[in-house]
């Protein structure tokens, strides 16, 4: 089954870049990882040795998650943009780890509230431990993030991760407030996945430049890039969960459905749809009354308006702003990489 | 039904020490927030204000527990031990509140956690929201605490709260490992309630120290009085919940029985058991397979071999401990209520 339109082609709205470094599926992450193997085994060490705790429990679970292969993307992010910045240091290695672990703690958080049962292709924790420890090794990794913070000593990285952190949790918790609710104006479904996604992507970049020293233009530069790539990341993520084949994205397709979760191509699905697919909408995610048949039926409404093309779309608008974030640093190896991990979030759904 | 002997009267092991200022019920308290009338409302409007966000939720679930009505026990102590050190400031206050959104957050993810259905005597919050929405605001409450400490800018209470944000996590996930677990030495017991209670009456101790600038030995002293304070506090919490009626204690008689919790007065009597009633304790702690007439028969037991009594026993030399740290400072009204409220911990199992 493929709903997915290429959006580079089907978006008029949107300029067509020529990009010589447009990369197919997980190439620009590779080359990405290739430009920092130094620092990314370093940050790798550091999340291993800082799992750690005498409760084993703590570095079982939390090993569950390092062992399901995270992409590392936001970690990746802080190493990549200090070394943009010029960085010449280690500190961002420490910092990279925590912004792995504030993410792995709301993985676990998120798999709890939401009842999944997979996690990147991998069962998930709560599925394996159930309820109780991932919350409570959530928790720990959380406490850990922020003591490896206070270790490294500025103030201002604090500042940054804790800000994000909160607006993470805000992110989640407007997420839970309009999960059934069709009348959500796209908006607000926007403040969503900037809460529960963009934030740290934002926070992860910033901190970047940060550690370099840079001027505050360049710090709130990285900050944008990071926050345009979280949410078109979000985009494509949401476009996936009703296209995507299960084995490539390592989630079920259609859980969101399933959760009555408003996203934008349910949204844009339910204002496109007439009397009969509203009720159908009605019924499938706000009532959450669902039957065999519905996803199918779901995906096929999404397919015959557009909805999924037109998240795709708006993803690429948000990665080419991305882009656009990154004017004020010169040509370089890593700059294009970061363009082309920008690419990339929208490449995957191709 | 009173299984609850008299601490002071029934332990041999423990000097008698005649005290003026014990407290009965909780005058100790009333006593100490007599003293810190302006500090204490202070506190309270920073945690209403603080707690705000413009997702409604979030204040909404928040204020659940605020209206509950704890008894501000935890930064009463920070406010207290800033005032007892000299501090003349205003930076205490919002570190109390920290310390009380961090125990807020923990409430309400052991909640979850327990799946208990009262908490104070009202119902829990995710008895009334279910669990989705408790989790993610017990983040944002935690992520919040980090920004006030963060504003308050002093590293080294973000290395005290940070560490005991930690050390709770931990002792909460070696409780959850020991749960159903008769063969629980006392100390390992011992190291899941300094964890999941004592770190944070340390921390919130050790902050006020450190806020009025004091040395090592005044704050390692406070660090020492709120671990002793806590482990006292929580030996009289898990006597109480097979002795205390539900209407004072605001918890549901036998909640921990229920759940196959493993404390003290559970080890004590296993341990003092004959094979009978080994085989009883293994059927309902380690299986959790249980009938009505269980937990009379629990309490029964108990009260014959003198469990509760016992567990009450170990907390009265927690309490003479925490008062015993108290020795370097010179006596002051302060300091008198201080004693008093380690006097209350143990005196409202009477």
């Amino acid at each position: 089954m493929d709903v997915v339109a290429s959006p580079s082609r089907a978006s008029p709205a949107l300029p067509r870049r020529p990009d010589r470094h447009v990369a197919a599926g997980e190439d620009a992450l590779t080359a990405l990882v290739a430009l920092l193997p130094d620092d990314l085994a370093a940050c790798n060490r550091t999340i291993v040795a800082r799992m750690a705790s005498p409760v084993e429990l703590i570095p079982q679970l939390a090993a569950h998650i390092v062992a399901a292969g995270g992409k590392r993307l936001r970690p990746l992010l802080t190493l990549a943009t200090a070394r943009l910045c010029g960085y010449a240091g280690e500190r961002h290695v420490k910092l990279a780890a925590c912004v792995e672990f504030i993410h792995t703690a709301t993985l676990l958080h998120d798999d709890v509230v939401d009842a999944s049962l997979l996690r990147r292709g991998m069962a998930s924790a709560n599925a394996v431990f159930g309820n109780q420890a991932p919350v409570l090794v959530g928790d720990f990794l959380f406490a850990r993030a922020f003591q490896l913070m206070v270790e490294d000593g500025s103030l201002i990285v604090l500042g940054i991760l804790s800000q994000a952190a909160a607006t993470i949790a805000e992110g989640e918790v407007l997420q839970l407030v309009t999960q059934n609710d069709l009348s959500t104006p796209e908006a607000r479904y926007l403040e969503v996945i900037k809460g529960k996604t963009a934030a740290l992507f934002a926070a992860a970049c910033e901190v970047g430049a940060v550690v370099a020293d840079r001027p505050r233009g360049e710090t709130s530069a990285l900050a944008d890039f990071g926050m345009n790539l979280g949410i078109a990341f979000q985009l494509v993520d949401d476009a996936l969960d009703y296209a995507a084949d299960q084995s490539v994205l390592g989630k079920t397709i259609g859980d969101d459905f399933r959760e009555g979760k408003v996203t934008l191509p349910v949204l844009l699905a339910f204002q496109a749809g007439d009397a009969a697919d509203r009720e159908f909408w009605r019924r499938t995610i706000e009532a959450t009354e669902q039957n065999e048949a519905d996803l199918d039926r779901a995906l096929h409404l999404m397919q015959h308006c557009g909805a999924i093309r037109a998240t795709l779309d708006r993803a690429l608008g948000f990665a080419v702003a991305a882009k656009d974030s990154l004017a004020p640093f010169p040509d370089s190896a890593m700059r294009r990489a970061l363009v082309d991990v920008a690419d990339y979030t929208v490449s995957r759904a191709r």
